[in-house]
């Protein structure tokens, strides 16, 4: 089974947000990835339809929006 | 341990989000509540800082506002 991936940022809303996540999903399903520290996995995010962090991409490709943190444009 | 509380309103962004919610977290640990056919629970859900559904308010107080469907003020 494809993990689910949890884009973030860092920034206070997605550290909460990654937390909370965390706490519900099993850790062996999911990938936490740091946009603002992995540049290069911007273009990725921004390719699964990711709009805003922090989001997860579940492995059925659908895309949730959990709060809002900072837009996909900003990170680039 | 509380359990999670799921609020919807029955539109299509809602169900979505609540089939993939479902799947990813256990379904004893998570209440589903549909504000469009619970009107009482909208004050609930207002009252524990829901602004839009679909929406999770977890255990812990903090709400993941998931996406985008409707907003709670359209459906008092």
């Amino acid at each position: 089974m494809t993990k689910a991936i949890f884009y973030h940022a860092g920034c206070p809303v997605c550290v909460s947000a990654e937390t909370d996540i965390l706490n519900l999903i099993p850790e062996n399903q999911v990938e936490v990835i740091h946009l603002g520290t992995d540049k290069s996995k911007v273009k990725d995010a921004a390719g699964a339809g990711v709009k805003s962090v922090p989001a997860l991409v579940l492995s059925n490709g659908n895309v949730l929006h959990i709060n809002f943190g900072a837009s996909i444009e900003d990170l680039k």
